[in-house]
């Protein structure tokens, strides 16, 4: 498929097994990875730390389930595996919020067909990894990295194991081994930013073997700063996910006595109490986790580069990341097929051309916490919505919410971000009280042709 | 001096040596910090990888010269160590510019007593470290870490000693092993940004047993995106540095052939190609090194602290790295005092007190790079310098220039960084093409004023 390289050659007189392609990580990224370098025709190694997850209990300290969309799909599709995945999925049509009274509101993602999907992380990772490996990838489960040389391309194990890659992609998350060698390299830019709140999850049980609150919706108990939302589960349950600051006046650091988390849920959740009547033990007894986010550039070096998280962690309000690692995947079969698997230069194309996109996605991703857990309650960015609503409607090819160019498009995050500023230009001109029904849209059009034209 | 931890107890049952105070790195931070420490009756041991600077000849790879200003001049003074040095520092009481033509132009730095010096960092560093064991702080040289244990604060080295300590001080510079193991605790953020600039170094001999250019200012070839500099030696040579993009149009990437290392410095240099007749070679063997910034938060963990650049490194385009690392241990001895040593809470407070001026100094370094390379030969900026100068001598309480702000006084960086936002929104309204030596000076502090104000 590709001319042997004189790196190749130089380390096939020894012992050392010689890789095509290894991946490091079977997580979801790396599975979906192998599986499409090895329709290509390449000889593709994964190296998983962990047990295989196909026997044996899932450990926590990971999000149980995740909201897959447009992108995700796409690149699902490409390997052929949507059709195995799809009827696992639950749709969300909207955001479901619970106000301090327990009352409802609901509020649309997109259109009537456009919905993001509630999916299972373990089930996902399980049915990715045994597609790539009924397509002839070799996974190495039990495989802990020691070391990894970047100059020669080689990855020892805790076994005593050593193996010689022509390529090696690290799909091996936010905590990188991969990346870790790459910072000690010179002229490496690295960033990581934890945000001053943590998260930690608790289960509603089914009630009556079914769900306990509707559930198509993704649904949100917005505070301020701080929120509480929920995901169905295809077993009728929801995973309920709170975001809340580590310390301060209300944290997890003020939350240590039981008396104190009750009084929190009464005053914060009321509604919850009765949804989750385990809610003081659950919040007692599972693990608090941070949230960072990750930025590096270059994400190659030599024979190797970086992927997914391992390149661009983010934290998950815009629920992206496991969207973003797939669309990288995507794009770099999609490059890999134009440059002809020329490797050297498609690592080197692929960094260079993805990195504004995880970029603009890990700050999209902060913003949106913002928007989640403090405006989707408050009255006027409900009425933009609304005017943003029928912009789209009555403008479909100018006009398309941001919410929609990320979750429901493949324009680059790049683009959706400055498209997205732009309109937020539009809409703070308007007034103090407008009425979202009566605004006059044909102004608003102007102004964001206006500033369109500007910006090219 | 203070209560034995229980920290310090359990470990004193075994073989392993037990240090009250530990500091690693014997640079010019640590040593001073050192030193400082064992003047307050604290037993202090120093740790460094390399061999006794004293003992062995210097290698490349830093800079040879430094500028020392007020900031760290107080530091050595209060080690009682400044009267050992001052004879060897060479003032530089402004910049001299130099343009394409061999013109030169000069602007001082500050009023008429206002100087930087120029000081080797060998020689400053030898002292320091003799300073310090005369007051009988332990060196050890050639110890090389290869592993630090945060949570019980041990010290492995390769020798194969391990040690344990009260307290661990990382004075280990940019590329800091502390830091390292820092970064991989839960919650720290960090970040690395090389910016796209290297340097080389290249040496200007005397010329007929003296300077071969005025000594006492700090030279500079200002060529818009790039520079050269020139700060004088006591052995009447200068060390020039070139500051200069690694890659792109004119870079150190596209001077790989003799003949355009000759065509540049031929047009952008043509002075310097007679004062260091063999610059081609030079250029040509001296190495070239990157520039990074180092940002990281907390900077403590445990009973372990970063101090210096581990905790901070910035560009050198403000003369302030060294000047801020030795204002650290001013204020951390000073900060000790009010909180009668009490470690726990000393790490922490000189964490979180220090952390806002170190990003302030990296910002203002990174902004430095282009007043230096690119302004100082522009009109509207020398004529902001005029006025400036009017302003402090008819205004002295009121109007310090930021670079007076910053290099010769003691205001906290993060101070100095909001006043010169302020000015500079002042400096930007004097109109296009103002006379300097005529502009109204009330309405500018009257200005400047209200902002002052506005933001408290």
């Amino acid at each position: 498929m590709f001319g042997t390289s004189v790196t190749f050659l130089r380390n096939s007189s020894n012992n050392m097994p010689q890789n095509e392609i290894s991946v490091l990580g079977a997580g979801l990224v790396g599975s979906l990875l192998g599986s499409l370098i090895k329709e290509k025709g390449f000889s593709v190694d994964v190296y998983e730390m962990r047990t295989d997850p196909r026997s044996s209990e899932v450990k926590g300290g990971r999000s149980i389930n995740l909201a897959l969309s447009h992108r995700g799909i796409r690149a699902l599709q490409l390997a052929g595996v949507y059709d195995q995945i799809k009827n696992e999925l639950i749709p969300m049509k909207g955001r479901r919020m619970h106000d301090l009274n327990g009352e409802l509101y609901t509020q649309p993602y997109g259109k009537e067909h456009e919905f993001i999907n509630s999916v299972s992380r373990n089930g996902l990772n399980q049915l990715l990894i045994s597609h790539a490996e009924n397509r002839g990838v070799n996974f190495h489960f039990d495989h802990k990295c020691t070391d990894i040389n970047l100059d020669e391309t080689i990855i020892s194990f805790t076994n005593g194991k050593s193996v010689h890659s022509k390529v090696l992609l690290g799909s091996d998350g936010a905590y990188s081994m991969l990346r870790q060698k790459m910072e000690h390299k010179d002229r490496f830019n690295f960033q990581q930013h934890y945000i001053e709140h943590g998260y930690k999850e608790l289960r509603m049980e089914p009630r009556n073997g079914t769900f306990a609150m509707e559930p198509n919706f993704l649904h949100i108990w917005p505070r301020g700063n701080f929120m509480l939302i929920a995901l169905p589960n295809p077993d009728c349950s929801f995973t309920c996910t709170l975001f809340f600051p580590f310390e301060g006046h209300l944290s997890f650091e003020s939350l240590r006595e039981p008396n104190k988390v009750e009084g929190f849920f009464k005053h914060y959740f009321p509604d919850v109490i009765d949804l989750i009547p385990d809610y003081l033990e659950q919040f007692q007894q599972n693990a608090t986790s941070s949230l960072v986010t990750i930025r590096t550039s270059p994400w190659c070096y030599n024979n190797s580069m970086l992927i997914g998280d391992a390149g661009h962690a983010i934290v998950p309000f815009y629920g992206q990341g496991m969207n973003a690692g797939f669309e990288d995947c995507r794009l770099f079969m999609e490059w890999g097929e134009k440059l002809g698997f020329d490797w050297d230069k498609l690592l080197v194309f692929f960094s260079q051309h993805r990195k504004a996109d995880a970029d603009a996605i890990a700050d999209l991703a902060l913003n949106n916490f913002i928007e989640m857990r403090d405006h989707v309650a408050d009255e006027r960015f409900l009425n933009i919505k609304k005017v943003e609503a029928r912009l789209q409607k009555a403008y479909p090819d100018i006009w398309l919410p941001l919410y929609s160019m990320v979750t429901f498009s493949d324009m680059p995050y790049s683009q959706a971000y400055k498209i997205g500023k732009l309109q937020k230009e539009v809409m703070n001109t308007l007034e103090e009280g407008f009425d979202p029904d009566r605004v006059e849209l044909q102004p608003l059009i102007d102004r964001f042709n206006n500033l369109m034209q500007d910006a090219h």
